[in-house]
């Protein structure tokens, strides 16, 4: 049998850090576990319009259709900022989403005990936080139509559609009632569905698909006090599922609770694959930093942790990626520290590759 | 010249218990400011269905146009959940904000210096926190159509519409820049223009708007990130602009941080009316509360300091206002508290008319 094949997009900034340091924990996993992937690297986001004028290149985006997995870094930086919407670097990430037709993004926020100071909430609100996000990722307002800008009586009018069908709504609850029997057994879905009637029918079918999972204790929550309750007592949630555009605010909300960005994986999957691996991509929750790209001071460990992700969800590694979160938050618990995790704006710490160092020898 | 009036809508739940307290208020400006208005009372939400079968009977709607200000406690709860979309209590809200075109919604997001304490948040990222967020009220995804659930291949499909024009992007926008004048001149918009092309009109025309403003420092985020920031580091904002939905979250997000929802009003405004006052209506940030209704355990605190945003907004009595809201902020630092700002849960602390008993003292 071939090597299962990992597609690797660093896109832009600090992605392209990030990146080389996962490719290092990959050959870990080659050279001590005898773990061999087929390895290709291609062009996404500013990165692919400066040298193809467009975010994603076709073939580009026929590769990603046929690996195991792809792992993306982060795209964007402000040189794109002015780039017509139609070739912005988001757009590359997006038609990944679309076409692989990744519709469970799944975004933990998790809290490692010694990072819990970091946190803006008071320690005992977040110590040992555990909360799995579970968001659509290939519908609602993001891809609805008609969308634009138009003219009408002289004025301009900015139109997006949100539309979500139960067939879509429905896979994606599947996916998250699935993770809540793995876990604590508990789903909270947020909605408007006091305003909205596409909440109305997202709260219906949820609703529909618990009678699958009678285990699973099910509740509902408005949007706007989803972000509250985030806040005020973040502890009362283990999985969370919620549209796109919703999933894309609360799971940054629910990020920030943990202290830092720089240490949040993502995972979004697709159906199954011919092989019976779902169709997968990898990336960190943080975006490009612009502001400290190629210093060295970006903390490699939301890479790390998506690849993690990658071995449990896609290569069905679970103790392998279980070993590999544990040497992280152990080099955690010993102090190392990349400059996003200090407090002291002076003090150093270690660089990207020295995490990554230290990483490896807690392996 | 004959008194000013007002249309009290106590509505569901603590709605009526609080607005109680409100009419002590208005009566203590009466005897001893002279300060005379003429209130009347109507019903809203579950109350108005429960008598009329809708939400808003169209004679309340005719008196809300007519008065200087509504005054509106909550609406909603679990008895009315199964109600069918069209007569939810929440229509009651959403057609009075629509018919009266109360497009500059006002939510303070203030820290009460003695209940830094109070807040999930550590208490030096929220001593002394105010902001200001001004949310479109008056259209996006809440009034744009199409909209609904139907039948397509067999399938339910729900949709909303997203959709802004250039005039109401602009005076919602000019009403956030007035504001930032009188504040701190630093005015932040949040969109997602990175991927809704009602974003990029949002963005565009708020920075049309800026040209008649050079002296406010404006900044645009991503509504993501602007979730990401009001919990990580929220005193870096002055005041917020953004539109309907992303303001329905991030300003309960931000009211959050303050600690007690109890503690926040708002004002809801429109385009002035003949006698130059603008149609206004003023409401807590909280909900009915069906778990404390009728148990004299609700924080009166929003709905009074609701009233002190009336004298200022619609009565030009600034000063007043000031003096209303330093007696609130005097008899906190006194230690006067209700129960849900207490954080033990077994000691009582004060009714809800004590609240208001200690208010009235120290005004
Ligand atoms: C970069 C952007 C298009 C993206 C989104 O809005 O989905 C990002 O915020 C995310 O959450 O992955
Ligand atoms: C009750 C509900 C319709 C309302 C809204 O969504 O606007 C509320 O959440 C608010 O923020 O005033």
């Amino acid at each position: 049998m071939s090597n299962p094949s990992l597609l690797i997009l660093p896109g832009d900034g600090i992605g392209q850090e990030v990146m080389a340091e996962v490719r290092r924990v990959i050959e870990w996993f080659g050279a001590k576990r005898d773990m061999q992937f087929d390895v290709s690297e291609d062009l996404v986001g500013g990165a692919a319009y400066d040298k193809h004028g467009v975010p994603l290149h076709d073939d580009t985006m026929a590769k990603a259709q046929e690996v195991d997995a792809v792992l993306l870094g982060a795209v964007g930086g402000p040189a794109y900022d002015d780039l017509d919407f139609s070739v912005k670097p988001e757009r590359g990430l997006l038609r990944l989403r679309k076409e692989m037709d990744l519709f469970a993004n799944l975004r933990p926020a998790q809290c490692f005990d010694a990072l819990a100071d970091f946190s803006s909430l008071k320690k005992e609100l977040v110590a040992g936080l555990d909360i799995m996000i579970v968001r659509e990722l290939t519908s609602g307002v993001y891809f609805g139509e008609p969308r634009g800008i138009h003219m009408e009586d002289n004025m301009r009018v900015g139109v997006n559609t949100q539309r979500y069908t139960e067939v879509e709504i429905e896979r994606g609850a599947r996916a998250a009632f699935e993770l809540a029997m793995k876990r604590d057994k508990k789903l909270c879905s947020m909605e408007k569905a006091n305003v909205m009637e596409s909440g109305i029918l997202w709260r219906d079918v949820v609703t529909e698909v618990h009678a699958d999972y009678p285990e699973v204790e099910l509740s509902h929550m408005y949007a706007d006090n989803g972000a509250m309750q985030l806040v005020r007592a973040p502890k009362q949630f283990d999985v969370i599922y919620t549209d796109n555009l919703f999933g894309d605010i609360l799971s940054d909300c629910a990020a920030m609770l943990t202290g830092s960005l720089g240490m949040l994986p993502s995972a979004s999957l697709g159906s199954p694959m011919e092989n019976g691996r779902p169709k997968a991509m990898y990336e960190p929750v943080h975006g490009s930093a612009p502001d400290i790209t190629g210093q060295g001071k970006a903390n490699p460990i939301a890479c790390i942790l998506s690849f993690a992700m990658a071995l449990r969800y896609s290569f069905d590694e679970g103790a392998e990626a279980t070993r590999l979160e544990a040497a992280i938050e152990k080099v955690l618990a010993d102090g190392v520290r990349t400059g996003d995790l200090l407090s002291d704006e002076n003090s150093t710490g270690v660089s990207t590759s020295g995490m990554t160092d230290a990483i490896l020898a807690a392996l």
